[in-house]
């Protein structure tokens, strides 16, 4: 029997839509899953914005403040896509009143922030399920189970890079995004948050990393009334760019495995340049989120002279099934959210987690914590 | 103000699921439109199979008998994904009920099946949408309008292909898709009927073409209960293949450009590999779905050495602002078909028809039939 | 014991200078030829070219008039690396004279050109090889014997495709290249003649094809006073271009495969894209000469979902271990000269041919006529 | 007026080989080089390979002992292609004998040797030219000049990555390579030494760096007498594997731009993996020694969602015209030694130093130890 979920969102920019539509669908491509999501409200401050997500996908009611959610009885689960910086206090407060949370990465503005939610979660007994997304890629969890057959015998060495341009402009304004107090780190909670989960997801466990950060913007415009909203800003007053837009690091793993991992949110020429390289004693795994749906491999036993297949995923790899029939039938971005939000109602319908956790974002706002610390320092840093 | 539209759906295979989605999934993407589909009803007579759809995606009621639909006054339009050799019939019917039609490709067998329809349609005064996917993919959109803006120059030659794997392996068991009742053609109706829409809609019009085809795998074992509903076959008697695996092309178009389509199902190593390449006297445009979002571009002024970019679609391409707010972030293959619900239900609600329509499906079939009529008489065939 | 053996070129272009270099590096790469080549004598009639060769290369004469050669005791083998239009007055006198000719495709502007030159090889008794260049890719020679071996179990199916932009730009000037007299076909002789080569080396005899050609760009400027000798040309008066831009083709061999094969010499955004990819039963290769060193294979005994492997070519393919000693490292285009140079100077010391012959070149010119008749005719034309 | 120049070579395994053809080409490709290489001698003390070297290539003589070439007044520039562990002894006493050297990087086995080296050639007055070969790619020196042109912006990180799988066969025999005292370090001096030189190339100078490093395959088998000579030990003793098999490091260059380099002898399915990404603030330029006659180049004014263009390389990209008349016609390995050997003799000629230098040799080797010390000691060095 299927047992209808109310479930709130909190933040309706695009990750709060994305959440959205993922819940539509997890009954399209999930049908075994015993709890059905009903989607009871929504909430954001934006006027009318509210108002035209239910109107779009159903929600039952509108709410602006998402105090109302924790008090309401009808919902069972919550999203968290609002502002990081929002992370912490709305995170702990749900989780205190009982909802379980599918929660955006990176889960507040420090390690410390992610703690206190994983806390609260645990306290609560609930489930707490993190936007790790790209494990979800078909071709991620594909290499995942390449690696743990041994396929590619002993991992050696890891390379992971986020790379984007979305700050490439230097006319982008100066949002509260650049700031430390309200953005907290810059590219590292953005995206070499992903990079950390996809490592660790992969290979295992960090112990020690130590990393370089460098701002290549130093100053922005500061948005003007009239730029207010917008992306561009040029008449406004400089002002300055307080956290990173580059990070490099190298890491260890438990396992001696040793990686290298970059990101950087101003690379001209990238877009979604999200990807890793995994090799081991035996062959190599290559992904690149660009080609979602591609898995580069060599495996054999050949050792010398070794190519590289281009594996087109289909339905014998990670949740692929749930969505196409044949191979290389492409899935979108969307739908790895639906993955996502499979294992957060998978995870509250058997009572036990699944997919990316409270633990997962610990771990890796743990590991960006580190990196900053050791870019000021100049020393490895323990984890 | 939006209104309600009933629609049904006719055959849950793979591709009435794919419909279905579609209508659910349009309001999140298309909000503007004036249109809200409404499912009402799903035609399946896999015992099961119908129920099991209803409880998924929540049509009000099922039925075993498409007939039922052609009088029920609830269901204002019709998606028909049922088997090729009904389309004909179905969709005559459905259109002289006054229902708008939402048909896959090739639109019946024959050239004059798609007529016949495209007939009914027009008497009707009725909306008929045809399943032409890969146009509403953002890069080949993006290519058209490039094409249609002079930046490659005039076109001199296209290449088309469609390779495929689907039929590769020689135990396929000898379903009705190899018999030329039942089937109708093979891999021209299955595959080079989308490379004809391809090249239609960069292009224009085909005037006349040559073509050759080749059964590569002339036998195959017959099913047996213990294989009924599987695909492979190994133990039943050989019995012979009656439709091609393979088609190859030469095309001349109105404009004077020429072309060459190829398609095969029996192609290993390609798994949807589909695609073109388009020349002109300034430049290129290249596409291949098998990396849907990218768009190879080559424009300028320089004709010799004149590099290619890689261009991965965003906001400004096609309807991808309707599913992504940044460039690189992939779209699926389910997404296209969004596209498709919402150009139907706009042709709908506007009383003028967006999309493929079967006008297309009608210049798709009769170029069909001209290459089977080429390979046969080895002589061009004018269109 | 070596001996050595002397050689002449016949013409100093590009072309002749590649002889000549591959001349001088056979015994670097090839120490266990039997004969070594000395640089007897270059012909040249552009004023200072012969001498310059000559200082460059170390030939112990020059001359102006390839019948000095023809009458030249101390000449054994000659390089007639002339214009075509030359090809088969020359390539009849040497072999009458008893040189060993090494001769640039087409052979001659005709299969009846071709058919005489190889005419006169066969009654002189000496050697003749054809500059069918792309065979000798390590990658190509690897591709061969993978299809013989069966690795890609029956060939279906072949597409052969040379582009390039080499007339691409509209100012090119209307040199003789463009005239029918003087320069005989465009781009059939001038890349189709390589492409008909390929497909024959890889899967064997052409029995018939059908072939459509165009011309793009219809007139071209004369060159002027000013403008002679270099290739851009605007002021002129315009003349009309006579030989086709554009050639495609369908193919039927011997063996049962089809297939395709496409030239052009006004591909905008094409540089080199010289390649072709074959299908089997059981796999693939595909092959690219602007990435020469590799070649992606598809083979084992999946049929479905077998995915493409990218093969750097190492020692163990054609002639690679004669150059390098490790796979990927690159080899060039210069290095397939000498290879070619090493395959005329083999078949001359035992006597028997080894590489591209005569034979070879009549092959390709026959499958040439046939095209120019083809699309004339419309009909397909038997080999 | 072209004056002849006695060249010696020392050390004739691959290569002796590749330093030999370059000199016997650079007068076919650079004529108008003022000095002509004349082959004097070839030094190498394996029975028979001498004098193979003379036959082949037409040295005037041979010796078993490199002083003889020191003290013999024919020669007036020698090539070291001997072991590294021999390049300072050799490469101090030919400078101090007044021959001007061309020697293999990384010029020793610690930056003492390279700068003993560059002092005794400082002292001499003579030229000395370093193998840093991969700068001679035409597509990197074109990387160089659009950097240097500003056409990337300011740049703010490179990743530079050297991957080879020549020891990554567990069943390499533990030659002296394997041993710190012979062999030097591993794959810093192998691979990463042209890791830092391409860095250097095309940002400038080096600051810091901190790095690890890491021994995968930690023991191998001795060589038995049924192995000597070959490349593969399964019977031995296993001994320990000295230096290491993998690199990973962050760099800071003086201009403030960023850097990740890693480099590995031990990676699975890549054979010559060997490139750099160099990002800036308008830009990025991108090579694979793989494909290396392209390079991916992304400039214009978009900032965002700017695209990568595949240059292929042709006559106006740095040396390349001396080779090729037209674009993407490959070039390979052996021409850019060719190069090299040109940079070296041009510097004979003019008493200017063109190419990379010893000077260069002396920077990289200071980097390589740089990463040793912070590889043992964690934490960054200045250099």
């Amino acid at each position: 029997m299927v047992s209808a979920l109310g479930v709130a969102v909190v933040g309706f920019g695009w990750m709060g839509r994305v959440h959205t539509q993922a819940y539509a669908r997890v009954p399209h491509h999930f049908p075994q899953l015993a709890v059905r999501p009903e989607l009871v409200t929504v909430v954001e401050d934006v006027p009318g914005r509210a108002e035209e997500a239910a109107e779009r996908f159903g929600f039952a009611t509108t709410a602006r403040d998402w105090r109302e959610v924790a008090a309401d009885p009808r919902v069972h689960a919550v999203s968290i896509t609002a502002p990081n910086f929002l992370h912490r206090e709305i995170g702990v407060a749900m989780a205190e009143a009982g909802k379980h949370i599918w929660i955006e990465k990176p889960v507040g503005l420090t390690a410390a922030d992610a703690r206190a939610v994983a806390d609260a979660v645990a306290r609560a007994g609930v489930q707490g399920t993190v936007g790790f997304n790209y494990r979800n890629a078909p071709a991620v969890a594909h290499a995942r189970e390449l690696i743990a057959a041994g396929e590619i015998g002993t991992v050696t060495h890891v390379r992971v890079r986020l790379f984007s341009d979305y700050a490439a402009h230097p006319e982008s304004a100066l949002t509260w995004r650049y700031e430390r107090e309200r953005g907290g780190s810059g590219v590292l909670g953005d995206l070499a948050s992903h990079g950390v989960d996809l490592a660790r997801f992969l290979l295992g466990e960090i112990t020690a990393l130590t990393a370089d950060t460098a701002i290549f913007v130093p100053e922005r415009a500061r948005p003007t009334g009239a730029t207010a909203g917008h992306t561009r800003a040029t008449g406004g007053d400089l002002g300055p760019v307080e956290n990173e837009d580059y990070v490099g690091c190298l890491l260890r793993f438990a396992s001696g495995a040793r990686g290298v991992l970059e990101a950087s949110r101003v690379a001209v020429g990238e877009q979604n340049t999200y990807g890793f390289e995994v090799h081991g004693t035996k062959g190599a795994v290559l992904w690149d989120f660009r080609r979602m749906g591609e898995l580069g491999v060599s495996r054999g036993t050949a050792y010398q002279d070794q190519s590289v297949s281009t594996v087109f995923v289909g339905p014998g790899h990670g949740a692929y099934a749930a969505f196409q029939p044949g191979s290389a039938n492409a899935m979108g971005y969307d739908d790895l959210k639906v993955i996502e939000a499979h294992h957060f109602l998978r995870s509250i319908a058997e009572g036990t987690p699944h997919g990316a956790t409270l633990d997962d974002a610990v771990h890796s706002a743990t590991a960006l914590d580190a990196m900053s610390r050791s870019a000021e320092s100049g020393a490895w840093v323990t984890l």
